[in-house]
């Protein structure tokens, strides 16, 4: 099938291999990974842009000494197949096959575990500043892109990378895009360097000017003198040298001479460095490089007509629908996004609302404090999140938003279990982080079309509010009548009959319905109830549940410790009852990659797990 | 006493004031902020740093339209001062008196609460584009220090301010320095453009040349077309330029006509400016501008001599030499701090182990990810950071640190209540957000001297530990002996009569003894339990304790959701107990600023209020 690729076995033999060799294995990886993931689905166009140049770094460095560290994990495909992941690659993202990203557990050249974006570069400097430490002599690479390069963590980590003169390599992996195209002064200032062959024509010119021209001596001694000064002509990157990292580029990232070349260069040089790489996102798959947006994590995928199934009515989509619907008749609205437009459902609102649509980029922390100002000053603003990413503006959304009480609406998207990202991404503590806050009031929909009235009474009210909702669909939405009217900290119930009550949020109330499905045929009622507001919750329901003997069950796709079982018990134990409360959500451990139905079953929240679990307790 | 300041009334009168004039107001703030600050406390040296700025920017800008957001908020008591709180002043920082921050309930001057660094450009953007979508004029302003000006959200916010183009004022007070001396490339690069007067003298000799020299004309078109090239000579501000921002600077941030005068021009500008200004943290006052970082956030002093009243051993000295100790004996430990030397006790061992220790400046994100960089590679990195700083590296604990299951230790200071900072800084929430994080063990010494022996354990483990501890010493060490081996969630018994056993974490460990006490001469006896770990608890006391039908009291300086209460009481629940379970810690909202004493006795968590709570379930 495979030409070189079949027969390649060892990466230490890319050393040896000639350009043109390696170029027919970039192609040919390629097919691999298109056949591939257009079974399996997963992040295609990331990794179609980073075939060469992860060649090249095999190439040049040397996996078993030297350190690479991959930003936010994702385009380590190549890599996988590179360093002997080949003939597993067809379990990508299974339970128990290949993880999306690096993983220690998979191999030892995944060195440091990444998901999130932006962390590369200070696991690398640590991992260098340790060599330095131990008088090692070895390479540290980070490889970033330069939609990572906006978060906040990546640039505190520039900062000090070029003050202690650690040595360092960066690949800056420039294809203009993080998800969606990227935002910001930053990637303004990226593109001009990349457009600008001036840059290198005034450089000769200059050069050759200086030589022939008949200067004054004082301009003469400035010159020399301001040697900085003038290498902010000739050189593009001087905003990285101003920090004090060496910058060398732009060069063309498909190019493994170039980079080759580059990088062995680049290995010589003391002190930080930064390679400057422009690629093409989606490369050599022209559904994926006209739109790199779509083929970034995909679901599996026609090969031929680059058609993607297309989903069930999500979340999200109902979500950005409302948003529209709602910004049209309130001019206060605006919506907030950090560089998740697409997958927030937001796209839609963006053309729609342009003045009122923020991208701030790979910065959510930016997005919470943005927000915030916002709010001081009249706006409604909606940020729209997904759970595992607000995890990196907790102090913003205790600090700024809850402190102030400020009316920010935080739209949680990919709550709970996300399914095939695995752990990084898992949509599990939002409960447990937010529960804590003062101010803070937590709601979730039990099904899609509760979230719209949701939002909207939300919009209603002046204080801080998060919506968590999960990734994908309805599992089962016969027999449901969302809610459109809301009092805070009222619970709905839906079923009411026998001495079994299961509280519910969000969706897996749809799973508590299913449940007390099984349970009337094994001839027991149960009490199925609408935990809406999980902050705060419904102490009256709680009281009569208590004061009438119920059997109480709680039911989350959260943690268990800080999530709203806890806020169930807590409540309990402090009105002294000696009421049993079951909890059943996420044990105290991060959970794998995997089909959401799998990982739901293994953890015993499918509904006969949860059934199993009641009927224990009765 | 004061001829200008105590005529004084309104900061409208400010407009109107000659500079001469101002110039007297402002030696008179200086003398007033001494006078004061050496017997409230306070922070002094910010703010005798930014007297002229404040001054300035009240003459020129209009307070009841404009908006003045100040990051950080410690350096804005001149601002309150001009803002008609003199009077009030001397109850600074005491329960129920001024705030050591913005705080909107005081004035509606104060347009945004800030207390942790790096939020006031988010903020400030967030006003300015609401201004925007409004169509109303008035000007935002935010004033950020170039130590708060490396935290990452402030950057991210900066590639955000600089792409839209949104009208926004920034005032960059440059002192070099945040608490201690800055760190960082970008504040060697703030330092180049600080130095060089040749800058100047360049551009006025290279204009003179460019008129008068005989270019070859490819080369002249070259230069007119790559003006901006040619600007990255002239203007030494091209970093903030690359971002899209236009630079003024640097200028004397004490010469009030200068500063006005730049501040004029720039309310003319379209588009993102930054200022740069030049000052001196402590200016006027010779003790602080000696030592700024003595005189940061200082106790009350003398302010003939400058002497501070020292205080006991604290929490943070026993770290600091602890940390010498070991690390003489063990050259794989590290120390990291995120612009918190001094004050997490650190300033000896930055001298003696220079190489092996990383301020990384205000950047905990950062700080985190380079620990679990440095842990891969197998050293030992203990980052000392304050609880409520530690907030903003909350998704960097879970998925850099936790994730990898890497030994990374948090030696978190500040726990608890820390008093008079108020609640942008209590470390109330440590215990909820860590807990519920999968591989984390969370540990807290009941005295100083456990402190030690505690670090020296966790140093020996090869997981993430979090040790928490309080600002300040022991309150009562009679009596207490410091355990010095540990098992991973084995409590320790120290008392052990009567049928009330009391479970306290940390120095509230000495409170619960003393409660203990009181009891005892009212006849009852008291168990009494170190939570030396509070994660994971000992299931085989609770076992016990629940056998046997104790009465369960616990005790923390935590919010009371998510905390070691919970985690009790999650357990208890989850053996099926009907124990009765009293939980103490702080209620579900933001402790305010005061005493610390004060406020624990205002939480009921004094050892009379904590009697009180027993006695009432006995």
């Amino acid at each position: 099938m495979y030409e070189i690729l079949d027969n390649y076995s060892d990466f230490r033999d890319l050393k040896k291999m000639q350009f043109n060799k390696l170029k027919k294995m970039s192609n040919e990886i390629r097919h691999f990974l298109i056949d591939n993931i257009s079974n399996t689905g997963g992040h295609l166009a990331s990794n179609l842009g980073i075939v060469e140049l992860t060649l090249s770094l095999y190439k040049v460095f040397n996996l078993d000494e030297d350190k690479i560290i991959w930003d936010v994990g994702h385009q380590t495909y190549v890599h996988k197949i590179l360093t002997g992941r080949k003939e597993e690659f067809h379990t990508l993202r299974k339970f128990g096959g290949l993880s999306g990203f690096p993983k220690k557990c998979e191999s030892k050249y995944d060195m440091f575990e990444t998901g999130h974006s932006s962390t590369s570069l200070s696991a690398a400097l640590g991992m260098a500043r340790a060599r330095d430490l131990s008088k090692r002599k070895h390479h540290v690479v980070a490889v970033i892109g330069d939609g990572a390069l906006t978060g906040g963590m990546a640039l505190e980590a520039l900062n000090d990378v070029g003050y202690r003169k650690t040595d360092l390599t960066i690949i800056l992996n420039d294809n203009q895009m993080s998800i969606a195209k990227n935002v910001g002064g930053m990637s303004t200032y990226l593109s001009k360097i990349r457009i600008d062959p001036k840059y290198n024509k005034f450089k000769r010119n200059f050069e050759h000017a200086l030589k022939k021209t008949n200067f004054g001596s004082g301009l003469a001694e400035s010159l020399v003198k301001i040697k900085s000064g003038i290498k902010q002509i000739v050189v593009p990157g001087m905003f990285f040298e101003d920090l004090g990292i060496k910058y060398i580029g732009p060069i063309d990232g498909h190019n493994i001479k170039e980079v080759s070349k580059v990088l062995s260069m680049a290995k010589k040089i003391k002190g930080p460095v930064i390679i400057h790489t422009i690629t093409k996102k989606g490369k050599g798959y022209k559904f994926a490089e006209k739109n790199p947006g779509k083929f970034h994590g995909v679901s599996p995928f026609d090969k031929v007509t680059g058609e993607i199934k297309s989903s069930n009515k999500t979340y999200s989509k109902v979500f950005g629908d409302k948003m529209i619907a709602l910004a049209s008749k309130d001019s206060r609205i605006v919506a907030i996004t950090a560089a998740m437009r697409d997958g927030t459902g937001l796209k839609k609102f963006s053309s729609e609302f342009k003045k009122r649509f923020f991208d701030v980029g790979i910065a959510e922390q930016h997005a919470v404090t943005l927000a915030a100002g916002m709010a001081t000053e009249g706006l409604k603003p909606v940020f729209a999140v997904y759970s595992t990413f607000l995890q990196r503006a907790y102090d913003q959304v205790i600090h700024d938003v809850c402190q102030q009480n400020l009316p920010v609406i935080f739209a949680i998207d990919r709550a709970g279990i996300v399914g095939k990202d695995g752990e990084t991404h898992q949509g599990v503590f939002d409960i447990s982080y937010l529960s804590h806050m003062p101010n803070m009031t937590i709601m979730s929909p039990k099904c899609t079309d509760e979230l719209g009235n949701m939002l909207e009474w939300a919009l209603t009210q002046n204080y801080p509010i998060a919506i968590r909702y999960p990734r994908g669909g309805d599992i089962d939405k016969s027999n449901l009548i969302a809610q459109k009217k809301f009092t805070r900290g009222n619970w709905e119930i839906i079923h009411d009959k026998g001495n079994v009550a299961i509280i519910a949020a969000g969706r897996m109330v749809q799973s508590a319905l299913q449940v007390k499905e099984k349970m009337q045929s094994l001839g027991i009622e149960v009490t199925v109830i609408n935990a809406c507001f999980i902050k705060p919750i419904d102490k009256k329901i709680l009281n009569k549940l208590v004061k009438e003997n119920y059997k109480i069950v709680t039911l989350e796709d959260n943690v268990l410790h800080g999530g709203l079982g806890t806020l169930v018990i807590e409540y309990i134990n402090s009105i002294s009852s000696s009421v049993k409360v079951l909890n059943l959500g996420f044990e105290d451990k991060f959970i794998l990659h995997g089909d959401v139905d799998v990982l739901y079953k293994l953890n015993g929240l499918d509904p006969d797990g949860i059934l199993k679990s009641i009927i224990s307790i009765l």
